[in-house]
């Protein structure tokens, strides 16, 4: 198995994710967070947001609907253009996204360019495509009381789409938030939330799902300070993710994007690439959007979206910071991070080596014997002395004190403290520790 | 203007909430949390998830995706029965919900008996009905490579919807974690999340939206002791909503809902309603859904959802005990709860009387006069002190202090702390209580 694969059967050995839907055989492109993915997940957020918002006197939070009025996608230039180029094999009618099949070609590839790379179809493997066509990755529903019978003009007048970035929730309340606020420049409106994107070939395990959750903050600046506003998001980034996500210096790389590469509007983007054990691939974005999304929305809205500084009197529309990162793939650097197979005393484990702060528990309360009363009692009570102290304490008796070891280090817990027949005798417990496995007694007290 | 038109109004003065895409001219239904709703929604959500998941052991959470395979919700019935009757005005083709614009009727009302109401149409005022029509209130979308010109069968296989309830994404993990945590019974799965009904006429502000956030948790319970565990959720309802949330204990009202109101498959069923601005409406539910839903499962999945009980041996399928809220409802709970008007020297004021565990902001540090810079200094280090020890600590220099004081009664902040002359002479401070106005000098090293 590859490393990735051994880590989605962690995942699933020990409930931090399912696949989605999997009773009824399951739903492609979607995952389920089990218990200790849930508190995990919600570490990973807590943490992102007490470091880029709470922290901050110029950051606000927003949290938009996922539906919006799809004027905002057709300002945001989503409705033309936020699509992959889908390809039918006309043998049997497979459908691919066709720069993933075949090699040295780009999204925009035409039908012409396809053809001549002489592909064949990965299902039947016959040579006979259908032409390119756009397939646009958002999801559409209907709003209101539209029935299955209703004309086409009825029908799409009630259109709407789950939106497939936090973004446009946000910049579409930077008005609102002015209004209200009247914030200094520069300021940041941050989102956590779910996007949706219709992938025509979901895969890689959480990394290119079809339903996901981003971290998104629009910070608004002078146009003139751009750079140095940039500069310093840059750096809290690389902060977050070595110094708060524990992500090693040395798997984190910055890519700085080509103009070529880059999205027309942007004048400078980095992507942070992270070593995934499949290879690199980006775990965030830093982008400097211009004026571009305020001013579409002001085209669309024929709203000014001009910010006027209290002291200068000076009026001009905001340009925009925006760092980016999937809940999703950060996930997955950090379990990537963290998983480790090592030997100890010549038996293989596995243990994963989560920092305190994401663990999803930091100790473990076990009794050595759990059939002998006296020491379940005991370590009840430490148990409970310990839960009322911290809220990320687990309790485990099950099987031998070896095999609970070896659980607890699937699952990350730093410490487990167990209660033996000295501690009746003298209120100490053994601690032993997730990464030496070394052992160490302790009072009770000094927990 | 009526006591909700001025939280509404409130809402959207002080940034708490936001009608949804206002800057397109909205989206019906949807409403987006700005800066101060979004951490007193944080605050309600982290504090349901303290009370009823960490605090207790044996409950585990679950973040399912939105997105299910769709015999879910044939499984569970939504497919079938989640409609609410639609009828159209054949004169201006304006759209109902039946039961809502006829009194003395029913969901399940027949065109026969609404034509016998008289009804005329709320638009044009003519009463000339089309039949009743039975409307989903699932939003369908597509999933996967579909495009707009395939055939019907095509389209219909790629059919899916956004989930109407976060319990099925609990039911369909039930199995998951039975056989990945063995717990013993009675345990609970708990999710907070988003779910989406596409209501006829959305309604009383965030009442009745199509996009709301719920926090559910089915409790698997041996089905000989459900009477007791019921009790116990049923006190803890109680707990958390008057203790945790401080709701007014004679605003919330238990209605047992008589057998011929509860759903087919539920023996006991007791909704929570709270007296709200426009009247009484159900603010949480507690349902016993006996082995309904997993027994459903069983039968669509093929796949046994028994629970062996490792002490007795015994084999059967776990009943069910659901309490259910919806964030929204709780968040207008709270804050019609807390919405005051009174009358200060003479002057009235608005104020939100928030418990200090919800409130978006504790302390509000302020210099008496902003042009003093030896003030502005001042109260900044106090700030910087407190920020350090709190994480919900505002500042507001901005107008003259009793401004600040009106804008801070109207956002909740309990304690007002104010820098003078004093001050910078003998480190104590004024701190204003909102509730009662008063002022108490006391020293900074005591705050």
């Amino acid at each position: 198995m590859s490393k990735l694969e051994d880590i989605v059967s962690l995942c699933k050995r020990r409930g931090f994710i399912f696949p989605g839907s999997d009773i009824y055989g399951g739903m492609a492109g979607t995952w389920d967070f089990g218990p200790l993915g849930v508190i995990l997940k919600r570490n990973i957020m807590d943490q992102w947001w007490k470091f880029f918002v709470e922290n901050h006197d110029n950051v606000y939070g927003i949290d938009a609907a996922i539906l919006m009025n799809p004027r905002t996608w057709i300002a945001s230039g989503h409705t033309a253009t936020f699509s992959d180029p889908l390809i039918e094999c006309k043998e049997c009618k497979s459908r691919f996204r066709a720069d993933k099949i075949a090699d040295g070609i780009n999204e925009s590839v035409t039908t012409e360019e396809f053809l001549a790379t002489h592909t064949k179809c990965p299902v039947c493997g016959k040579e006979n495509w259908g032409p390119i066509r756009k397939f646009n990755m958002m999801f559409s529903t209907h709003v209101g009381a539209v029935l299955p019978d209703d004309d086409k003009d009825l029908t799409e007048k009630s259109t709407a789409y789950l939106r497939p970035e936090t973004a446009q929730g946000i910049f579409t309340n930077y008005k609102n938030v002015v209004d209200t606020f009247y914030p200094n420049l520069p300021f940041g409106l941050a989102q956590q939330g779910k996007a949706f994107r219709n992938e025509i070939s979901p895969r890689d395990f959480i990394l290119r799902d079809r339903e996901c959750s981003q971290m998104e903050i629009e910070f608004f600046v002078h146009p003139d300070t751009w750079e140095e506003n940039f500069e310093q998001i840059r750096k809290a980034n690389h902060d977050f993710l070595e110094n708060v996500m524990n992500l090693p210096k040395d798997k984190v790389h910055e890519l700085e994007v080509p103009a070529k590469d880059r999205a027309h509007y942007s004048k400078r983007t980095i992507d942070y690439m992270f070593d995934y054990p499949n290879g690199q691939e980006e775990l965030m974005g830093l982008a400097y959007r211009t004026d571009f999304d305020l001013k579409n929305i002001e085209r669309e809205s024929g709203k000014s979206m001009e910010y006027r500084d209290k002291n200068t009197g000076e009026s001009f529309v905001p340009h925009v910071i925006e760092p980016s990162i999937g809940v999703e793939r950060l996930f997955l650097a950090v379990l990537s991070a963290a998983y480790t197979e090592d030997e100890i005393d010549g038996n293989k484990r596995i243990v994963l080596k989560l920092p305190e702060n994401l663990a999803p528990y930091k100790y473990c309360v076990s009794p050595l014997l759990k059939n002998k009363p006296e020491l379940v009692e005991k370590a009840q009570k430490v148990y409970q002395i310990l839960r009322k102290k911290y809220n990320n304490v687990t309790w485990d008796d099950s099987g031998n004190i070896g095999k609970r070891y070896r659980k607890q280090d699937e699952i990350g817990t730093p410490k487990c403290i167990v209660i033996d027949f000295d501690t009746l005798e003298n209120d100490t417990v053994t601690v032993r520790d997730r990464d030496t496995t070394d052992q160490v007694r302790i009072n009770i007290s000094d927990l």
